[in-house]
């Protein structure tokens, strides 16, 4: 369809772009064609996007039924500014409130998941007249000045070069690496967590904390699922000081973990959640914050100081309908947990089978292998947050045999298109293994 | 071409949709239909678009040599992840730095403005590994964490709840509100406003300054022109101290000004270029970092710690290629200044004819007007960031005879697609030639 050779794609690429989180001046595969499941280079080759790149093409590459709806609009309109009422944003903003339920009433829209959390963060001091805005060190939130400072991984450094006051970090819980086993001892990590969390509330001043912004199941930071209760007791703790909940529902929501949003498995209810992603399936950039009936009547008396050109941006919006509608036409949220089960059980039997992995962690098509050098003592493969060259081999060895997966620190996620069908699990998954007894055999 | 009547697409707007810099729960014009400088609410009611939306429609509405790059791109591919090389982000990177010029060699891209400026910070603080930004009162930047910090206007309040360190402002030239006469007095004006600055610069530290970030023609404060010899000053200063110079060409890029960038009107060349807006025409979200060679070889040695889903997104930079190709074939920037005469002569007139205009600024299509009600003294029409009912009764006096105007403050901005054409200027300058009538008449 293009007028260049891949060399000539990848070779503008290396002189001209500047590469998220990389170095820049390196070859990058040159992608041709994407369909399905799958991503095609210049010279043919196919490979299964098993992280549905950045976990956000949840309904697959050049779906035609989305594209369809995207070119209706480009047809009839492509952008109208926020000031104005349009047909596709006001019928979205009416859908994202009825599938986050009774609870909301309004939406904010932005370009994506930091501008979300951005505002969710602004909108949480105007309405709370508090500045301090609790996370966690284990999550991400995006790369802008608060975005990034309110995200705990090391993504977050560079932001800090200058730095922004108020952001507070607490530990969340991870069952694995902190030696407790899942089932058992839930109670026990649930209590000494929110325990802590209580304590640092205090010592930071109740009065001060405008908003605890979490991820439901933190996601780019390895798949962490909760000990159970511990949702629910922080929810109790923000109840309890007069703090907003704000979820982040960026990577998990939009049916990735099988419910419509993460924190729908959890028996709580947040009081902004933040999107991206999986809204749109990626093909137009948008994001937003679903605020509850109080902030929103907030706002109906005090004036909103957020805005961007490109607030409930029309084209965005067509196709973020045309996405809630598919959604919801082809029930992705049960196909998700049928593929699931099939996925938990492969991912089980290579916990038992491999040395190199220590855990599985899956909940709908968002999943994680804790890769580890000694099984027994639960050592990470990799030591946080320091180069190594073990976690890349791993990953070029799956690409190699045609499997693109999600990596950061010590794990291996997997998270294809939720359109994903049986049998290309059945066809994919095989590879996942041969590659971890590479693992067994060649870096542990 | 919608299911819903327009009533239904306003009511659903208020009651579920948060409005940029406003209140929730008002009624917003519903827009049918949008083409060329115009819009139609569901009444059939016509609009002249004299604003370009928010400075971003450069090339109008549903302009379909735009459209249709946008649908053959939908058919292709919406969206591959920044990690891979695509035709359409390649081809743009290097016409982008093309089009900047020959200091130029790599382009990070965003989603907006904001971002832009968000990112060109941090790339600041990483290369000089310095902290403190300089930026100008008289500004907006955006409103993410960090371009708000950076923003000088009142907008700046509500991301300081909180705060983030190492913003410092500094003020930049308003020849008019300042007291001198442009064409006489641009030496004098300069030169207080530099020494003012060089000492500033001294008393923050030199060492600790990384970059000024500047708009190139200072856009939504007032379309404000600096005085001869001041923008080729503050590059001196930059040069003597080691400061990186970042020019957002956010509203003022891409033919706004005549010029592709607005700095190609001043001797001088900026470190870093930022732009967003006129680069889609707004029809899909993309923003984005034009680097010279030092930035650029730095990342080649040093991995940049920035980075977004959305970075290089596919249908957005086809768009944007579309978008440039449009501008260079249709010679815009010629017709801009040809239209440029057309609207300064207009200007100029009312200034003559109303005691309510103090001064007219116009470079290419890009104008204010300043509202007074003294204009021997040069008293503005309203104080600075006080409510008041003045300036949106002209908005809406200007709005009921089809003319969307751009305001903040005392302007009234001019600022339409840059494909208008004599006739329609013609058609209705003379609308803002009565609507200033009935200011002289009733508000002064």
């Amino acid at each position: 369809m293009g007028k260049l050779t891949g060399t000539q794609v990848q070779e503008l690429h290396r002189d001209h772009v500047l590469q998220s989180w990389g170095k820049a001046g390196q070859m990058a595969i040159p992608v041709a064609k994407a369909e399905g499941i799958y991503l095609y280079d210049y010279e043919g080759n196919k490979y299964a996007d098993m992280s549905s790149l950045l976990v956000c093409t949840n309904l697959g590459h050049d779906n035609k039924e989305i594209v369809a709806a995207l070119k209706e609009q480009a047809d009839w309109m492509s952008f109208m500014a926020p000031s104005y009422a349009t047909e596709a944003k006001s019928v979205l903003a009416k859908k994202l409130v009825d599938l986050a339920g009774p609870s909301f009433r309004r939406v904010f829209f932005t370009n994506s998941g930091a501008e979300s959390n951005e505002n969710a963060i602004k909108m949480a001091r105007m309405v709370t007249g508090r500045t301090k805005i609790f996370s966690c060190y284990r999550s991400y939130h995006g790369a802008t000045l608060g975005a990034s400072n309110a995200s705990g991984d090391a993504r977050r450094f560079a932001a800090e070069l200058g730095g922004a006051n108020g952001f507070v970090k607490f530990m969340n819980p991870h069952m694995y690496q902190d030696g407790y086993t899942r089932g058992v001892d839930d109670e026990v990590c649930t209590n000494n967590y929110l325990k802590a969390l209580e304590q640092q509330i205090r010592y930071e001043g109740p009065n001060q904390i405008a908003a605890i912004l979490m991820e439901s199941i933190v996601g780019a930071n390895g798949v962490i699922l909760p000990p159970e209760g511990y949702m629910e007791g922080v929810r109790a703790l923000c109840d309890k000081y007069g703090i907003l909940l704000i979820m982040d529902e960026v990577m998990a929501g939009f049916y990735r973990t099988g419910t419509a949003f993460g924190w729908q498995h959890f028996d709580l209810v947040p009081d902004m959640i933040t999107f991206a992603k999986g809204v749109t399936n990626a093909y137009v950039p948008l994001g937003g914050v679903i605020v509850n009936e109080q902030i929103s009547s907030y706002f109906e008396e005090n004036v909103l100081q957020c805005g961007l050109t490109y607030s409930g941006h029309t084209l965005a919006c067509a196709v973020g309908n045309a996405c809630v509608d598919y959604y919801e036409a082809h029930n992705i949220g049960a196909h998700v947990v049928e593929m699931e089960a099939i996925l938990k059980d492969f991912m089980e039997t290579m916990v038992e089978k491999h040395a190199c992995v220590g855990e599985a962690r899956c909940i709908g098509l968002f999943s994680a292998f804790e890769m580890v050098k000694d099984k027994e003592n639960r050592v990470s493969l990799v030591d946080y947050n320091e180069p190594n060259t073990a976690m890349p081999a791993i990953m070029n060895q799956l690409k190699e045999k045609g499997f693109i997966a999600f990596n950061r620190d010590n794990y291996v996620s997997i998270c294809p298109p939720l359109t994903i069908t049986k049998e290309e699990l059945a066809e994919y998954l095989p590879i996942v293994d041969e590659v971890f007894t590479w693992v067994d055999e060649t870096l542990i």
